[in-house]
């Protein structure tokens, strides 16, 4: 190891310290804090982001980053390590400090008028604010440096190496393939809930119930907790330390758990990470694409398969005695897979999710590109998605005014979900070709041995931590570039065994 | 303000910040961190504390520090605030990086043979390293300096100003009248706790009890939290957030009921801090002795009163409606008040619990002047107490290896402890003779009015701050320097109601 990129790794590792104390009282703010405690805690994580900061933007960082630079790397995390600390120190100091002010700034301006839009259902009270932020974005596109599209730029900061290039193709198989499949549902019959909107479903029981399903799936609570909070996420400060949370709604269950498994998925990546690395940029996980396929992996690709069903029919009994009685396994997934087009991102099935984020992938480029002018936004919006998924919002709240996304200046950020349910798909056929030789992952689900699947996102994704670009990770543990494809076919399959549909 | 002045306060404020974000990580490791989170949570507070550490003491503090001693101060604020800077800045100067190591070093060690020792019951195990420890609290004293007595320096690190020619007349007042009334009670025949005894005392219940008698003595939960933890204790980040525990046991609510009121003393001191001051030394609480004057308060001249009791006896009957059935608010002062020389400080009663400290401090001030032999210790611990409590441990984990505080290397801290006994009594009278026109204080808590009271601890005490010493603050307060009178009138009155005794 070279001198410089000695110094380097413990400034790199001081700056990792910063970042565990915010993952801690950001999870303490959602979850513990008392109301009065905002103002002073805000003064706390100012502190901490501003410490970092510095930490990372001072000339000595520069200079040793130069000179472990020259030093070179001999091995694969020398380099990744040395990828990823420029690519962060690029980020940081391309930046004029200025502009970081003024987009603090307008960004808490605008998310309280994009609140006060939604509630008034105006989009004229968010339009100016708006326009300002596409137009900060833009300038940050220039600041930060892109080939061919400026949104290239803004895709970048949320997962590396992202781009039109690569993600045009990706939506355009899914709209192709998944536009007609979501129209050939909606004309079948519905699966029938009325067994479920016919009980109360009690908070505790739910709790007692998504504890235990976490658990089953290898989420290590020695090393991590679960608790309530209005906005279900997984955070904390490190592999050892990791805390989800999820929120309850006593007339449905599913929610809440399928939440729980979703935010174990995260949890569970981040407890796999590998603890040689630990302080180290490479030893992180990697992009918001490769994290949203591990929680979707577990919510949808296992959680709502009917092995997994049938599984979890005796975890269901044991905390709904009355409730379940009488419910099957296959009653149970066919109520946990209704596919339906809807209006809201969040509530989104598993078909129709991706189209709401290939729309809003849509109007972002062309914003962004100047295609698409701020006052014809919220028609343009409905217009997709009666294009899309046949159904237009009465108001704007239901309609462009849904997301906070926007108001917080992060545009990029969406097709990560999408990346994310791709890359699961893509993920989980790769494991079966490796593991079912003997027995199908389902036949191993259908016992709660989910193990053989964990471990293969362990040694295939969590333990090869940042490494590798998110696209690289991809290709090295399924032989194959990111595709749409195995999506594709998992939600074509899983819809003709649902509604006896092939398209 | 003059402008080194303006410069002091914006690092104090950085240094004060890294302290509220040390008090909510050691809080959450307390209370909510999960077991395996143990060695990367100190390796974040080792970094706050190494940050905090050297803000205080690099070249720049020192210069900034003198230029605006240069500047002056033109009110008390100022003034405070210079004074505690001084003091600060000089406590962490004044020792070598070498010895803050090897102090912590051996502080590791000797808490790991300390507890080693209580647990084998074995003196000789712990020997060693209390020898050591004494010799580097003496090297202590010599890096902090002293003008009498080198115990002087140790007790000054708790309570500014701090010295045996103050504490030794508190003490020796305590002892001529305590030790006589102790023995007298002992003759007389105890309260009737069978009641206590033959009911079990539900963990929820206990914790609704609490938190609904905390509230109505006056803490705010919208800026603080109730929770659970093995040792309670009150902490947290700041006024606005003021977070407090307990510990529950079934088979007696009081442990529970009484720490609980213990911990809001504490925390409604914190909550009544002058917010004005947010971020000045002088805005902090004062020191340890008047800090546990206000959870003594609470606990004990408030929440052992036979008008508290007979207030309190609803709310025992809402959470415990069976528990309670034919108890009256006089059965529950009594049971309360159970006053019987033990061996263990921490279980002791208002009376005894005293002389434990006493008998610490008189040992301490040996140790520290070399006029206890370390092989002599263990005995002379348990001479004092039949001497002064008539009692004597059958081995040493009840005897001189029950408090961990001399493994932790805190001589000089103990005293605290008594002069909040004492400071809390003295503030009661005076408060007494203020507020008592039309009502007495008993009238007021028999109708759970306790907001006369906290007001009055508001504005004397709370509001102050550290603007004064903690000696000079209960002189202004109450007319009086610190007194042992007021607590020993207080008891003798309180044990002649219980037990008809008068000596």
């Amino acid at each position: 190891m070279g001198e410089a990129y000695g110094q380097l790794m413990s400034k790199m590792k001081e700056i990792e310290t910063v970042g565990q104390i915010q993952g801690l009282l950001g999870w303490d703010q959602e979850v513990m804090m008392p109301p009065k405690a905002g103002p002073l805690r805000a003064e706390q994580l100012a502190w901490l982001s501003r410490t970092s900061h510095s930490m990372m933007v001072e000339t000595e960082m520069g200079e040793v980053l130069s000179a472990a630079e020259e030093e070179g790397a001999d091995d694969e995390i020398t380099a990744a390590n040395l990828r990823l600390i420029r690519d962060a120190y690029d980020k940081a100091t391309k930046k004029p400090a200025d502009f970081v002010e003024r987009f603090a700034r307008h960004k808490s301006k605008s998310i309280r008028s994009w609140a006060e839009a939604r509630e008034k259902d105006d989009f004229s009270i968010f339009r100016d604010d708006l326009a300002e932020m596409i137009d900060l974005n833009r300038e940050l596109a220039e600041y930060l440096g892109y080939d061919d599209n400026p949104y290239d730029a803004l895709l970048d900061i949320y997962e590396s190496g992202l781009c039109v290039a690569q993600v045009d193709p990706l939506f355009q198989g899914l709209r192709e393939s998944l536009v007609p499949l979501i129209a050939a549902v909606g004309e079948c019959e519905s699966p029938d809930m009325s067994w479920v909107e016919a009980s109360n479903w009690g908070e505790d029981a739910q709790a007692q119930l998504s504890h235990g399903i976490s658990a089953a799936v290898g989420f290590d609570f020695d090393a991590g907790r679960r608790d309530k909070s209005t906005h279900p996420f997984c955070g904390g400060a490190n592999p050892d330390d990791v805390r989800w949370t999820t929120r309850y709604d006593e007339n449905e269950p599913f929610g809440s758990l399928y939440g729980s498994l979703h935010e174990t998925g995260h949890g569970l990546y981040e407890q796999g990470r590998p603890r040689q690395l630990d302080f180290q940029p490479s030893g992180h996980a990697n992009g918001l694409g490769v994290h949203e396929s591990q929680s979707r992996l577990w919510e949808n690709q296992v959680g709502r398969s009917l092995a997994f069903s049938e599984w979890a029919i005796p975890h269901w009994s044991k905390h709904f005695p009355e409730n379940m009685e009488g419910v099957t396994g296959e009653m149970l997934w066919r109520s946990v897979n209704l596919i339906e087009p809807s209006l809201i991102r969040v509530e989104a099935d598993e078909a129709t999710y991706n189209i709401h984020i290939m729309i809003r992938y849509e109007i972002e480029k062309q914003l962004i590109n100047g295609e698409l002018e701020i006052d014809d936004l919220p028609d343009a919006w409905d217009d997709m998605y009666e294009q899309y998924l046949g159904v237009r919002s009465p108001d704007r709240k239901q309609g462009v005014l849904q997301d906070i996304h926007w108001s917080m200046g992060a545009f990029g950020y969406f097709p990560t979900y999408t990346l994310g349910n791709l890359y699961s798909a893509q993920l989980l056929a790769a494991a079966r070709s490796d593991l079912e030789s003997e027995q199908t992952l389902e036949e191993m689900w259908a016992v709660g041995n989910f193990a053989p699947l964990l471990d293969w996102m362990r040694s295939n994704v969590h333990e090869r931590g940042s490494i590798s670009t998110p696209a690289d990770l991809i290709k090295e543990a399924t032989g194959q570039p990111p595709s749409p494809q195995p999506f594709i076919d998992y939600l074509r399959n899983k819809v003709e065994r649902l509604y006896n549909v092939t398209v």
